[in-house]
């Protein structure tokens, strides 16, 4: 196969301005399923990742782990997938396989894991979905159901499973219990979603009032609490059996506790870049937790997939152009997106192929 | 009956100096057990109180809520103990029965709990167990197991059932699991014991050198990590199932955070008087938890005292004379004990009534 096989927008400094780039994939293999990218969500971790925020970035870059395509090639050990299947690609494209975690179905919390872009890999680096098409390990491939929609279902595969799996592994999903959801972004817009299909009460958690109607009427909520009013976070007070915090800025913990019941508890999904106060009393004297989770593992993330299928579950979108990347992250930057932007990858790439 | 019916050792000032007290109980009432106290364990918060350190102290003020003693009178509608019955009292004498809490055999955490000493109650003001008798409601009393004593068997009222408590709450008795316990004093070296007799490896971590014989040869744990050690702390990353936190000074926690595994739970049962500094990162790519415990409710409380029979376990302690209380309360604002000062009420109460 010629080099430069692939095309894509990537970031070539920490700018983190996306522009055209030409660059190889690998060939299929035996145990690989090849896939034509036909949509990418974008997550905040492309933005940290194309400004170099962790400081982990290596140029260029082309960002993209919510990628949801059509199988074009199948290598001869694949059972799973055959051609024209719809299919997904999430964070990793590929760990150990003989830790304990990956033997677990845990390869999200595997010590090697190898991220779908800026990654070391087979002599290379991984590239994302913001390009052509992607060459994937069978296992870290997942099938989409047939009545999920590829562009507003992929970004379930970052932000959705991020917010599925702690609910199932902290056990947030007794129905009729109350389900606070912190930040309304990417991440806490499905969280509502999922609440109400697992017959939760959901009340959104945010500081900005205009969030209100779109919280109750278009997502589905119960309610809204402003965390910026104490009067109505007073009345609050332990009302909550469960929140689960997408709030990625440093933010106080002990106002979301005092919502919490007795055995309240609390997850946090964001990532502040800075340690937050945790105060011990409300902790003790409610017997209240604080649980952390990463994305989850494949097999979960299929499940995730299959429940958002039964129950038409899929991210509210904002669909985009290739070449308008740049803006997008822009906004994104600003929080200004409802509340996933998606990019039309196959319908726009070809035509910004020249720019 | 007479005014100032008992007598007993009370604070008068946030000096927190004890001196010999006359005051008066209530009678005994249809659901009360009357017991002559014999021994009363010295908690930490019996030193909180008499110094007013929370500033809800009301003085003079008889400290003591880990009650061990005789039954000498039932009420009419006591059905579960007779006199003669070796019984214990714990922090709470009553609460109010009817919240879901006290429905749910979870006293302890009843928004309207009567704290054993310095709480309102019935038109008066509860006191505490450095004195000679006590009345208290029957659901607030618990059976001793025969084989369990009376003086080392006391502290398990307190500092036994909340480590108990957690470790059962959150799942921390797996056989085979690896317990850490950080802070080798009254919790902790009772925390040792049920860990052991839970089928756990236990590793002590403490900043004292000084300890590491004391935890394993005394106490029986497995081993010893210094966390004042950087090398043994990186060495034993990641090494650890469980961690109970009974470290009550304000403290790292990305430190005992980085020896948990992956879905680790780190339970804190100290109360440091500031927050803590919660890094975030460790939380969610470890899929770790921290929870806040409290001591438990009476049913547990009693599954605990009757688990310490079968397994024999008991507090370490230093039996020490009345009048020996104001040195052992300096001891103790020192942690200079091993591991928990109980008082011989019955033996030396009488002995300084005419100080």
């Amino acid at each position: 196969m010629a080099s430069s096989n692939a095309f894509g927008w990537a970031a070539t400094d920490a700018s983190g301005h996306l522009s055209p780039f030409h660059f190889t994939r690998r060939e299929n293999e035996a145990d690989d399923v090849t896939l034509k990218i036909l949509y990418c969500g974008v997550c905040h971790s492309d933005l940290h990742t194309v400004k170099n925020d962790w400081g982990f970035t290596t140029y260029p870059v082309v960002p993209g782990h919510e990628i949801a395509g059509i199988v074009t090639k199948v290598g001869s050990n694949v059972t799973k997938f055959k051609e024209g299947d719809r299919v997904g690609v999430g964070v990793i494209v590929d760990s150990c396989k003989e830790c304990e975690s990956c033997q677990q179905d845990l390869e999200s919390y595997c010590p090697k894991p190898v991220f779908t872009y800026n990654a070391p890999y087979k002599g290379a680096r991984t590239q994302g979905g913001y390009s052509n098409f992607v060459v994937v390990h069978q296992r870290y491939v997942l099938q989409f159901p047939n009545n999920l929609p590829l562009d507003a279902g992929a970004p379930l595969l970052c932000a959705g499973i991020t917010v599925y799996s702690p609910m199932k592994y902290y056990g947030m999903t007794e129905p009729g219990k109350h389900l606070g959801v912190a930040g309304l972004g990417g991440l806490g817009h499905v969280a509502i979603k999922f609440g109400k299909a697992f017959g939760l009460k959901v009340t959104v958690i945010s500081s900005s009032p205009s969030k209100e109607s779109e919280a109750i009427d278009v997502l589905g909520a119960d309610s809204f609490l402003l965390s910026s009013d104490p009067e109505q976070m007073k009345a609050a007070t332990g009302t909550m059996d469960y929140i689960i915090d997408t709030i990625s800025a440093v933010h106080s913990l002990v106002s979301l506790l005092g919502l919490l019941k007795l055995n309240g508890k609390l997850v946090t999904v964001g990532l502040p870049s800075k340690p937050l106060q945790l105060p011990i009393f409300p902790l003790v004297l409610g017997r209240k937790l604080i649980g952390g989770s990463n994305f989850g593992g494949l097999k979960e993330t299929q499940e995730m997939l299959d429940f958002c299928g039964k129950h038409n579950i899929a991210a509210n979108i904002e669909l985009i152009k290739m070449d308008e990347i740049n803006t997008a992250m822009e906004r994104l930057s600003k929080a200004d997106v409802k509340y996933r932007f998606v990019i039309d990858v196959a319908n726009s790439l070809s035509s910004t192929s020249n720019i």
